[in-house]
């Protein structure tokens, strides 16, 4: 194919020492590699001399049907004269041959997507000549079978464990020639005949064998001619930007397939000379705790694929206590320092902590990369905190350069990443934390093992509220059935225990106190109650016995971050908290208000349920006042200890939102025992639960239609809300209630309850003597609502949209079933992503904007905020900034990424802002 | 209060023979008897004369807090003093006294409002001097004593059984005096001592003793000043206008609260003379079949209550076979022959039937009261058919004048009105049609007897497809839970059956074969097995019994009416068929296409399920493969089916769309049947139909989601839809399938199955060595669908709106267990009215709108039409002519209710058109 404007375009871009074609901000263009070559170069940095081919052309390769873009190979060939009279070397010159690397270099980071091709441009001649010119055979010889080899399996996909066979049949001969028993195999055989005991000509021997497989395996030849090694190695770095490991690396990291991968071809230089030579990788500081101190590890007389192949032990760069002669540091002072200073510079030029690869050939350092380094979510925030107290970046810049999401990592324990471990099951994740402990089916068992001073995990189908004091007493929850809003999860999350639900793949009998789990690959395993497992809700994997786990640790500097981004955003950040507890625990990480307080987890107390089935079951209204009066005094006083709490912040309370059945017993015995306490026929009272059932609970009898026809609920919750803000403001404590009403769709229910709210307003300030503040509003989470949000407007002061509840009914999607098809709905790109974890802003969000604009116009001053658990999800938090939403509300532990998000939300507005200008 | 333009403002308007200051347009200020009195006066026709208070003054009470408003009473004095002037009679005279009926009269016909006040005027004094002047003390003192008993109840709220007491103790004292046993009660009572043996003196004596009831009920005497009288009788005609009846009345008939009702205030005229005097009621054709003849009752010397009282039995109008000198033709030849002449000319003046009230007195006929009569359904069409044929009105407006909602009365059978019976229980009205039948409680037992030829009422508590051959063999099926989409209801309407659904007043003891009815009022009936019950699926009434029916019969003028509404309307009208059974009765009751294909209904029959449940429970592709393969020659056929009888119109089909576990068995014998013949444990399929649970199934795995995870499902039904056009297009016949997706929420879905479609199609038309044109589209089911509408559309040619679960989702509202509130909701005007009956245009509209632009906006050709079970609803069809769709779909028998109500869509249009081009 033609690729259209090669003429006139430059798609090939050239380094060296001192100057480049390209620079830094180039990346799309070049890749991460090639842009870092051409800054360094521009830097004077020494970089070995090469060029880069940009992305542009990968993408051509595509667009034409995978063949080689007209004009390249033309351009390529000029482009190697230049390399060739840049370096007085010759391309396939026996005399003196210019060997070149070939890497692929995307605009981001894709670790593992291609092999590197080393010692490019070597052939039979070629090594013969270069032997004699280094008079160092064994070094050639070495250098070509990697290059054989590296070639074979990823330009010509012969399998590299053929080559590694062949490779260790030769280790064999050599131990039969030493005599040393080489009967053993892998890392055994390697470190009984490391590669240092091959000598040239062993090694030649090797390329004779590694020639072969590839003439068995291609039925062709290698290729001698160094010019069609490069042209295949460009092609194979075109394929490998499709193969499977990086289709599967974009997905997880949301990178296009459009992007494309530069290919930059670049003059070798040799760590492996001998001792004067060396090779290594480094940090700027320390990825894993982003301490400030030069980290990483070098090989002497080494090639770089040596340093993380893990056969020789790599050895620290810098002198550290124990390094004694070991360090770079100590080793090759000059190089070191000289290295010392270019990191300094590269981090110093970049604002970031870098990633650096180096080769130390005879004593001369050449840089091969630079680029900014992954580090772990902690270092993420120390080193952005430390670089703006440095002054290299603004506190600004350190509050956008942590990833929100990642905060998760320091709040809760999680699985150790380096330990070896694999979940023989998946669930949903439900509630966050890695836990480990002994396994219970019972509650009862739960409570009992806990008394004892066992950690234990319950494991059920389902929870019912009869579970709860097993739930209290374990650590984490795991169950076989149930979505992300079943009670287990709900009720975990509320509590804060880690819990894994609808995990398919176990099943429970209860009789025998077994659980077996059938993992979608490897074999059976039963547990017994008692085993030790191991659950982390934060990826909804199971596992068999103690895992290792990383310990949460809230440094100083997330503080000291937490400040300036508070200092930024536009946004309020308030916390989704039912009880006194966790209305301290969200203050303590920075909730200025309670958005979501869901009066009906009160409800499942242990001591209250019973008066709450007394109320849903009652026959009457006499009888249903009575158990609602019941119900009266537990909410007035949770109502009290959180506006204790949250003194004079706001606090939003939800009225009674779930169907009734939620809280019905479903046990014969237990029907028996609550038809005891009503006075009613066992028979009667079941028949009565079987008529609560309900094909679509979640379309069903909930929200704002139980106070319809239940509105001594709604009275009695508001004289609960109102009794209790009365006598806490009485002590002192400013207050300041807004009372919502959950699941309305016109602007009627909201006239109907606000009736009875003003009703029992009156009556409650009269009685107390005094008169609080409050407002009264609803959620927006069906499509009318949002609709007609005009409308509703009229009496509602506030909107909270219930974005769970919006995204189900407008993907006509339950959370609680979706798990057996969401998934591949994600994975083919029928949904960009989890709905119920970042909104779906393409459907849903429109129905907010409409919301937002429509309230808005009716009541210019309605107050907007979001409840949802979108709220939590940095993603959501920039389109909610977006839309104008006054705050966010989210768990108590998301509230800290909260916070980050919206001033990342912010920021980024005024940065564009900016740029807007100076353009 | 005052009125605030009361000075200014005309608020009463006068009449008499000849003149009227107002007139038969002016209904909404004069009310439908004002306005009709005004324009008979104008007509020349004879008529008490009088005054009308307009319906403002009814607003403008209620406006000022029930003040009477001010000015009313000198403006009512000054009319009187009009009428005394134009009767030459005065208010309250002794000598000549004027006496005044008080009606109300509201906009539109309310009857039972409030009972009518006759004789007002009359008190002590003026009895007497009428007495005197007329010489007829008899007539004079029944007519006070009726007009006591008439004011006390109505006006001053004494009830009004006192009255009837009183009176009848004036009985018994005559029977006494007459020797007649009188120890008889009530209508005996009557019948032995008839009014007319009541003579003056005994008259007397009721008139004392009813004004010593008001001053014991009331604790103040009767009003004897006319003038307080009349402002009393005022005011209580207002008060009448939100009385319970009235509201409910209004409710019932979407009346609006803020019309009001105006007051008629009417010179007396007297019917009770004598043997030339009466009165009557008659309409201008007969209102129950529609047949053009002068059709009433009337009674000799008596005042109008007499005739609907009951007490005596009315006479004929009109000269029968049987009337020999008992019809008013026969006994008062000239009155009648003027009245004959009055009700042509208002026929033919107003152009529709008249339902009149006429009064002689003396010889002399005086019209009381004329209006458009109400008429059952099958007289509504031929009356408009036969006017239209008349030339009275036009082929378009008798299309405009039959309200397509009760053409269904004309398609089923239906409960008599005039039984005289109650339903014992209700549900859900799911499939209509009143049937009577032998209670079976299994689908065997059903059959048994349907083999032995009794008609059978299947009664279940829920029904599943293993009673398939049992509800084939019903005549009507019952059950006690599930909604209208349960599997009863779905498939009974499929089927034809009547269905009665959701009956939670009984509960169904399968052991005993008993079921117990609970009625909201009245006693338990206990209903054995092979008792007879009736069902009305129209109404959802469950009757203990058989009761009269009515038949449906389609007459000769239904289908001239039919044409001439087809030649009006702009949409086209398809029908919801998914056999060829069904298909032909659609076509035959005029459908032009099938809009909705359900193909999973063909799932359902006996034969197919074993394997749709193999399809399900398939452990692997390789399985569900084979599964799928024996469905394929069963769908193949229906569809050849279907094509034939719809002979070149299109057919939409839509792929499987139900939550797979609808298909399932539930019981252990059924589980183990199946997995015998599947080859598997009985114990793994009982585990798969566990799984396959979902708490949400409205919001679950179904529509495209199923075919998205089992694209064979969608490869075998493409392929029988296509090779079935194959075949049938081969044979001459023409074919025009259109491929629906069911569920679509995002354009990706969409396209994944059109690859599907696209390459089974290429294999059908090769083997078949013919192509069939065909259309590829989507339903419009969840709000995402039609925020997206402009992407979706860029793949689907065509959408169908599926305004069921539309409804459902815009709402989060399942129709299934809405049941438990969505009547108070209506009741309560949250919602306006039924959102499953007539669309929610407010909210779910607005998504309709949207979609339907979007949709154009991408594709402006794009086919739109609605095939949710809005689609036989006339409100709803005007709303979808409203947004420009192409086509309405419904079940078959309201093909001809969707065909009248899109004529009238069109027909409204262009009147509304031509009324502004004439303004």
């Amino acid at each position: 194919m033609t690729w259209p404007s090669m003429s006139t375009k430059k798609i090939i871009y050239r380094f060296e020492a001192g100057k480049a074609d390209g620079s830094g901000d180039m990346k799309p263009l070049l890749g991460g590699k090639g842009a870092g070559l051409a800054e360094m170069a521009n830097l004077g940095i020494p970089v070995p001399p090469g060029f880069t081919i940009t992305t542009e052309l990968c993408t051509a390769y595509y667009d034409g049907d995978k063949q080689m873009p007209a004009g390249l190979s033309d351009a390529v060939a000029e482009n190697m004269a230049w390399l060739e009279k840049t370096l007085g070397k010759k391309f396939g010159d026996p005399e003196n041959p210019l060997l070149v690397s070939v890497r692929s270099g995307a605009r981001a980071s894709m670790p593992g997507m291609m092999d590197t091709i080393l010692n490019l441009g070597l052939n039979d001649a070629t090594a013969q000549g270069l032997s004699e010119r280094t008079k160092n055979p064994r070094f050639v010889y070495d250098a070509y079978r990697r290059f054989l080899s590296m070639y074979g399996s990823v330009v010509l996909n012969v399998k590299s464990h053929v080559f590694h066979e062949a490779l260790n049949q030769a280790r064999r001969r050599m131990a039969k020639e030493l005599g040393i028993d080489a009967s053993v195999d892998g890392e055994a055989l390697v470190r009984a005949v490391p590669d240092s005991q091959l000598g040239a000509d062993q090694l030649k021997q090797v390329v004779e064998d590694f020639k072969q497989i590839i003439v068995t395996a291609t039925g062709k030849g290698f290729p001698e001619k160094p010019v069609d090694q490069l042209m295949g190695a460009i092609g194979a770095v075109f394929e490998s930007w499709n193969n499977d490991r990086a289709i599967l690396y974009r997905k997880m990291h949301g990178i296009p397939g459009e992007w494309g991968t530069a290919v930059n071809v670049q003059s070798m230089v040799f760590g492996n000379l001998g001792d004067t030579s060396a090779t290594g990788v480094a940090f700027t500081r320390d990825p894993s705790t982003g301490e400030k101190r030069f980290f990483g590890e070098w090989l002497p007389n080494a090639q770089g694929e040596d340093v993380v192949a893990g056969i020789r032990t790599p050895r620290p760069i810098s002198k550290t206590a124990t390094s004694a002669g070991l360090s770079l540091e100590e080793s090759l002072p000059q190089s070191y320092k000289q290295l010392h200073d270019i990191q300094a510079k590269l981090e110093g030029h970049f604002r970031d902590m870098q990633d650096i690869e180096f080769t130390i050939e005879d004593g001369r350092l050449f840089m091969l990369q630079t680029r900014n380094g992954k580090r772990a979510a902690r270092a993420e925030v120390k080193v952005a905190v430390d670089m703006a107290k440095e002054g290299l970046v603004t506190q600004d810049e350190a509050v956008l350069r942590v990833e929100a999401g990642r905060l998760e990592q320091l709040m809760f324990p999680s699985i150790d990443p380096h330990a070896a471990v694999r979940a023989v099951a998946h669930g949903l994740a439900a509630s966050p934390g890695a836990v480990t402990g002994r396994v219970a089916f019972s509650a009862d068992d739960a409570e009992k093992r806990a008394e004892r001073g066992e950690p234990v995990i319950l494991v059920r189908v389902e929870t019912s509220p009869e579970d709860l004091h097993g739930m209290k007493a374990a650590r984490g929850i795991l169950t076989a059935r149930g979505g992300a809003t079943s009670h287990a999860a709900v009720v975990a999350r509320g509590m804060g225990r880690s819990c894994v639900v609808g995990c398919h793949g176990i099943s429970i009998d209860y009789e025998t106190q077994k659980m077996t789990i059938r993992p979608e690959k490897g074999e059976i395993s039963i547990v017994d109650v008692g085993d030790v497992i191991t659950i982390d809700g934060s990826s909804g994997g199971v596992y068999l016995g103690d895992v290792p786990k990383v310990e949460p640790k809230l440094s100083g500097e997330l503080e000291e971050l937490m400040k300036w981004a508070d200092a930024g955003r536009r946004m309020r950040v308030r916390a989704n908290a039912d009880t006194p507890d966790q209305a301290k625990k969200a203050r303590e990480l920075g909730a200025e208000g309670i958005g979501l307080c869901r009066t009906e987890h009160m409800f499942f107390e242990e001591t209250r349920i019973a008066a709450v089935r007394e109320m849903i079951l009652a026959g009457d209204l006499a009888a249903r006042q009575k158990a609602v009066a019941k119900l009266l005094p537990f909410q007035t006083e949770d109502f009290i200890g959180i506006f204790r709490e949250m003194n004079g912040l706001p606090v939003t309370i939800r009225l009674l939102d779930p169907p009734l059945h939620e809280f019905l017993p479903q046990q014969v015995t237990q029907i028996e025992e609550l038809a005891k306490t009503m006075g009613v026929a066992p028979s009667d009272l079941g028949r009565k639960v079987d008529e609560l059932h309900e094909f679509n609970p979640m379309l069903g009898h909930r929200g704002v239609r139980l106070t319809v026809t239940y509105p001594e609920i709604c009275a009695m919750q508001t004289r609960a809300i109102l009794s209790a803000a009365c006598k806490v403001q009485k002590e002192g404590v400013s207050v300041l209630p807004e009372i919502m009403i959950p699941l309305s769709l016109s602007k009627k229910e909201l006239e109907l309850m606000k009736a009875v709210v003003l009703e029992v307003a009156a009556a409650v300030f009269a009685e107390h003597g005094v008169e609080v503040k409050y407002k009264y509003g609803t959620m927006i989470e069906l499509p009318r609502a949002a609709l007609l949000a005009h409308k509703l407007a009229e009496v509602a002061e506030f909107f909270s949209f219930g974005t769970n509840d919006l995204t189900q009914t407008t993907l006509g999607l339950s959370r609680d079933d979706a798990g057996r098809f969401l998934p591949e709905y994600v994975d083919r790109g029928i949904l960009a992503h989890e709905p119920f974890v970042s909104l779906d802003t393409e459907g849903v969000g429109q129905l907010v904007q409409m919301a937002v604009d429509r309230g808005k116009q009716t009541r210019p001053d309605i107050s907007l905020g979001i409840c949802g658990e979108h709220g939590g999800d940095p993603e959501s938090i920039f389109f909610f900034d977006d839309v104008g939403l006054a705050y966010v509300s989210c768990s108590p532990f998301r509230v800290p990424i909260a916070r980050l998000a919206a001033a990342q939300a912010t920021l980024r507005k005024r940065v564009k802002g900016e740029q807007g200008r100076t353009v």
